[in-house]
């Protein structure tokens, strides 16, 4: 029986000069709006400049708080919410990498939600939620098109994910102009993170018809721009198919959820603050030898959209692009695969899954 | 330079028995309901009674306006928003193939707002927008997933779209059992109809790169399907296939538009009372062989997708599944062409197209 789910209600709209050129679609969200990124790079990436000017031309008011951190705890987000209440915003624009935009959706929510921290990743009746406007500069994180917001749950010490359709963005622009001042370091991590969200969505138990479609082209994309960027080589048109494919591996998760993969990477960047992409890319080839063993032909299509020969040849490409120089414990990858095996995400994995495969995982990846 | 622009708000849900197994998903859109549909065939298919059924699970109190034409003119949708307007519909269920579910659209547009008929497909301040949720029983018109209303305009002598991003519907419901009672003939017109939304799509010169992803999805699966139910094969797998490829070319032309063998087709209908998906498979090879002589390329594309070695391959494979026994004269030919040459969507044709251009597609094809 044929059964599918699409659900995409984000405008996407890429091209570069796409922020000024739309300006004028910023007016329907309201008079004062509230721009959330992180310290730098949204100035130095020409984004913010792109931004004001839109604002500017609509004469939308508007506050910025720039001071979303990497990988943003609850408290970090409430300083955002805060202030969008303080101000009065009718609507948020989130600009920057995956932590910017995961906390502009989450600052949505609690603008107009008295929540409990405890509560916040569990509740279910948002009302107000303030319009999202995403502005990627990053090529990895597709949170400019799905429903989640990834937070730090220090009481639980990991990333959790906050998931409500009230929090897809409006509009998404992708600007790949934004992405060029990326260091080769932060461009590699977040096209593996794009790469894990397309590998992840076309395996996962959720994934269907439809989803596909977008998780192999996006895996078709990434198997021509993950080489050229693993040997140096990028340019402009690369960098906007990279963007794009980014964004397609987003379409794919809103779908069908990430699976262990990222349960399991949670761990890597809350205990050793390794990049999201990076801690994906350490785990994936091991994690896909795993799952080959009860699901070849899911594993050999993927291999096959990528345009590789093997889980050997898709190591080396990984290995060309992100660097694994850490140390962990045998203790630590207990404790980690303890975590991973609470992670939500772990029951969209296609095979079942111990604690001691994990663990298995983990040490032959570390 | 890469430009890309999506947009698919509608949430897409396929499979056997979905009505009934998300039924408490209407309860989101209020406590009053219409459904429009057409006189017989939702009784017969069974999609009333589940969509009944959902309501009385809901305690939606609703009313059923069953007096939908083929090809409804505005004093019939007129109908529909009076009646919506009476009863006070919080939202209207759209059921039917794709009269009912434009005639819901255009309800939905006029429940709330008083506009005369001359300036309904040229008003742009829609208030109040009744929320549609479209069930289509035909696999062909992909109108679930678009932000059209096509609209037989008396006052012009053809129909018209009206177009408007607050008509796509909220939510498509996607169940072929609904098209297991249809007619070979009006399968295979409304087949036809899907293949003219792919593949006038990919021509597009609105066509962008996932509208493109999608039309190449639609045309390969209807290569399959197509040529199984010219030869009278068809099961249930085969009609979730097609209302599968139907919504997917739905989801293309909501970004592309159509070009001019929609524009041309109107006229078959409005004067021969050709139904829609005949009307485009009677002007489409001869169509495709006028766009290849300045792009050819694109053409081999819709080919390749579809399987076919040729444009007579193509040709064939319609004439297996539609019939062409009406008369045009040299008048009616020049009247029709006439009019398509005025029709909104011939812009989109990706190469220049004059009236005596369009005059020989006719002549060639009828």
């Amino acid at each position: 029986m044929f059964k599918d789910r699409f659900f995409l209600p984000t405008k996407i709209i890429s091209g570069n000069g796409c922020v000024s050129e739309n300006y004028s679609m910023l007016s329907a969200l309201g008079r004062k709006a509230i721009v959330v990124t992180g310290k730098n790079s949204a100035r130095i990436n020409g984004s913010l400049t792109d931004i004001e000017a839109a604002l500017k031309q609509n004469s939308i008011q508007y506050v910025i708080f720039d001071r979303v951190e990497a990988n943003p705890d609850i408290k970090n987000i409430r300083e955002a919410s805060n202030t969008a209440r303080e101000f009065g915003a009718d609507f948020i624009i989130g600009c920057g990498g995956g932590s910017p935009l995961d906390a502009a959706k989450a600052a949505a929510l609690l603008t107009n939600n008295l929540v409990d921290d405890e509560n916040i990743f569990s509740f279910r009746e948002w009302t107000n939620v303030l319009p999202v406007i995403a502005i990627p500069t990053t090529a990895g994180t597709g949170s400019e098109v799905t429903q989640y917001s990834v937070v730090t749950n220090r009481a639980k010490d990991t990333k959790q994910s906050i998931s409500s359709e009230l929090i897809f963005p409006r509009i998404a622009f992708l600007d790949a102009r934004y992405t060029e001042s990326l260091s080769a370091e932060t461009t590699n991590n977040t096209a593996v993170d794009a790469l894990s969200h397309a590998v992840e969505g076309y395996i996962s138990k959720k994934s269907t018809h439809t989803s596909s479609i977008f998780a192999l082209e996006s895996m078709k994309i990434l198997g021509v721009t993950l080489p050229a960027i693993a040997s140096g080589k990028i340019d402009f048109s690369l960098r906007e198919k990279l963007l794009y494919a980014s964004m397609l591996g987003g379409a794919v998760i809103a779908q069908t959820g990430t699976t262990a993969l990222h349960s399991m990477g949670y761990s890597l960047t809350y205990f050793k603050n390794i990049d999201h992409g990076r801690a994906n890319g350490i785990l994936m080839s091991e994690y896909l030898r795993y799952i080959s063993l009860s699901a070849p032909a899911i594993v050999s299509d993927i291999l096959k959209a990528l345009g590789l020969s093997g889980i050997d040849s898709l190591e080396r490409l990984i290995g060309a692009l992100i660097r694994k120089n850490e140390n962990h414990t045998v203790e630590e990858i207990k404790k980690y695969s303890s975590i991973a095996m609470k992670a939500a995400n772990i029951a969209n994995t296609p095979v079942p899954v111990s604690e001691s495969d994990i663990e298995n995982i983990f040490r032959k990846s570390l």
